[in-house]
């Protein structure tokens, strides 16, 4: 019925939009009920998710209406539209234009997602965190349940301090700031150092929501190029010259999208680049404890001996996100500026869930995880790596990750990957197209493969599938131009 | 050993500094231990936090270092300060000026503490949220420890979109997002509608802590007067016609700090010159389920026919502020920028905690709770105007609270009750001046009384001691100027 790629509406809007008229043009009658979640996600083979925003977004034009047990409806009473449209900010405006280019991924049955940075659910330790969750409850509820400050819960901290220690950092308890995961942790750092309209120096290519952080911060983007899997040295002393640019923010260890870490030369370099330029680093550690192959580098904060570097760290990669705890480390007064940005965002996190976390790190539970996780994921990348040997024409290259969950994959021809990605999807694989970690989003070659929630049969069924879709267009069998996909 | 006013030091750097000097000058050796926190707390009469925040203090700086269950130690190497101090940008300069005037209460033993919104501990349902916790695990743990989206858990939006029905709302589950508290509600609303250096129209007095979450966005306040408990509308009127004012943020239900109402006639004329001015409204209405006398007023959104209001509700001061979880209700661009906001400020919050809310709410939990809650604070309020009938010198005058968990208290002869508050401490109470609910923290002879954490006789003991430390000034036996504290 519709037709989907990342240039054009999500899937859910075309959804949204086909009922809409359906229901415009009466053949969707008032009172009528709607089929449900699950069957129409059935029919169009699209996720229930896809549907439900679909739903959402009519319940919210207020021309449908869901009742719990009965399902939705359309409205006899669908009212005007609002009369009020409220001006939003400059950067919000940004923001929603960033985001209709963003790409909507809609994953039917049988297609290999390897396009996703999530963890694999089937690896959380549910019952042990649930354990944990009910072992801190029992000792010191009233306590958890109140506010845990913005610094958040200080066992965590300790145990967190302990293990950063451990890296060669010199970080007290005292030293850390709890936040929402990283992503928290990026966007209070931004906002540490740099004030709308000013510069933040990022590798190119980089995070993509790191990216959108900054222009819903009003902040701009320097792109520094990685070379070889770093940041280039000579375009970051450039970058760092400039008196707009107030930081730079890099992912040293297992780098998103690239999955390269930078050596501990480039790092000392790194370090010394900033201090010449008198500017501070932001390290994002997301996936430091996931390495399942070579010698531990040292973080850039255990290098850095002068107070250069805010630390970023998660285990949302490497346990689940759904704790939503990471941490900064700083010290000094941008500790004191970031604990009071955190006051002054949400007053401090969930207490409760970071003391279940101190628990299960403190009992042993994080190392035991962490020591399956990591064989799991050397397995799933020794597949990737096999499967792109055997199966990926002449002149695509990739990289070789040492841990983390994602490699980069540059192919052959001059191939848009955000062109490719439709037909990639209809031979059933779904990977990240390079453009999207570009500042300014020009076409890539580059594409991003996660096994993060593949096993090694998908793996080696995705890869086969981004093979053939690759080959057929090196063929010229299809158009060069970026085409809509037809989907439902 | 120090002295505390709201103008000098907070006390955990009176404590450090302190310490310093010992270290300083040889009396705490290298090597030597520190006391416990535990000992010196009690040594000093204060709250262990307070302790706690000074050796954090001292960590960070090198001069001492915890180990586990050992103890805190003088450092023998402590290090030279950081070479390196990282430029922090100006609105984070702006906040950490502000900080430096927060009052930062410690209530030693015996004092009561009537200054604090927090809600009492020992009235959280702990073991029935704990079970809810328990059985949400176990029937879908793997999805609930991923990632929640930014709009949230869709089953707590569903019972949240069914309660905010019942006041009158047209809202449907799609039309909320959930948020860390109220108090991320607000940053995120102001942000969607104001840009730095931009103004945001505000209650005078209004919850202090929005005027700090306006400094850390760069933003102004214009104050408008609270005039017999609700907002001028004159002033309103005059406010919202400049063309950098954005928005009006109230609280037009158990206002902060007043504890007053905006009557049904005077929500609907408010609403009136938002629409004529063309701005919007953020309804924070934090308190909102926590009416235990005098009949329910519809929130504005209820009254809001075009789409002026973007509308706050919370589950801390209702229930309990740990599981962080409150929700923004909006529709249309807003509500795409408010989800696009979430989504790069942190991705979303903690599904768990959403879904276990969701079970307690669903099965009513949430409503016994709201039952018991509300009684005790009718009563407690009740304590207090009594007490403050019987105890307070002629010409003091209080609010009368419908609900919620504070009043709002003039004293006569132009008291300073930034000044008064030392020597209430010494007398035995705490409260929370009026000054900093002031945009421009310009002297109040106001104060904010709680009953959240005091029960009646505590209440009585409280007041007792206000109105000795009051009738002490008024005779003039004190110094008219703040003076400090001598505390321990």
């Amino acid at each position: 019925m519709a037709t989907a790629s990342p240039q054009s509406d999500p899937l859910y809007q075309q959804i949204a939009e086909r009922l809409r008229a359906d229901i415009a043009a009466g053949s969707l009658a008032a009172g009528s009920r709607l089929p449900t979640i699950r069957a129409l996600a059935a029919q169009l083979g699209v996720n229930r998710d896809t549907v439900a925003l679909a739903y959402d977004a009519l319940a919210r034009e207020g021309l449908v209406e869901a009742t719990v047990g009965r399902g939705t409806f359309v409205r006899a009473d669908a009212p005007a539209p609002a009369a009020f449209e409220p001006k939003l900010s400059a950067g919000v405006e940004r923001l929603l234009e960033l985001e209709r280019g963003r790409v909507r991924y809609a994953a039917p049955a049988g297609v290999v997602p390897l396009h996703s940075l999530v963890p694999d659910p089937s690896l959380y330790p549910v019952d042990e965190f649930r354990r944990a969750l009910n072992r801190v409850l029992a000792r010191g509820g009233r306590e958890l349940l109140s506010y845990a400050g913005p610094q958040g819960h200080a066992g965590l901290r300790q145990v967190l301090a302990e293990r950063l220690q451990a890296t060669g950092m010199d970080v007290a308890p005292g030293g850390l700031a709890l936040t929402q995961g990283a992503s928290e942790g990026i966007a209070l750092a931004l906002r540490l150092f740099a004030s709308p309209g000013e510069t933040i120096a990022v590798e190119e290519p980089t995070y993509h929501n790191v990216l959108a952080v900054l222009v819903s911060l009003g902040l701009r983007a320097a792109p520094v190029p990685m070379r070889d899997g770093a940041a280039d040295l000579a375009a970051l002393e450039r970058a760092l010259e400039r008196p707009e640019v107030k930081a730079f923010y890099t992912m040293p260890t297992f780098h998103n999208p690239l999955g390269t870490s930078t050596p501990l030369a480039h790092r000392r370099a790194l370090l010394a680049a900033a201090a010449r330029a008198g500017k501070p680093v932001i390290e994002d550690a997301y996936e430091m404890d996931l390495r399942f192959a070579g010698r531990p580098l040292a973080p850039l904060a255990a290098l850095d001996g002068a107070g250069l570097v805010v630390q970023l760290t998660s285990f949302s990669k490497s346990l689940f996100p759904g704790a939503r705890v990471g941490a900064i480390a700083t010290r000094g007064r941008a500790l004191d500026g970031i604990v009071a940005l955190k006051h002054a965002s949400d007053l401090g996190g969930a207490l409760v869930l970071q003391a279940a976390l101190a628990e299960f790190v403190g009992t042993g539970g994080y190392d035991r995880h962490l020591a399956r996780i990591r064989r799991a994921l050397r397995e799933r990348r020794d597949a990737l790596l096999e499967a792109l040997a055997a199966e990926m024409p002449e002149g695509t290259s990739w990289t070789q990750p040492e841990g983390g969950l994602q490699l980069w994959v540059d192919l052959p021809g001059g191939v848009d990957t955000a062109a490719l990605l439709p037909e990639a999807l209809r031979e059933g694989v779904l990977f990240a197209p390079g453009f999207q970690f570009r500042h300014d989003h020009r076409p890539s070659s580059g594409l991003r493969l996660s096994y993060a929630q593949a096993d090694a049969a998908a793996l080696r069924r995705g890869v086969a599938s981004l093979a053939r879709a690759l080959r057929e267009r090196l063929r010229g069998g299809r158009a060069a131009e970026r085409e809509p996909l037809a989907f439902v």
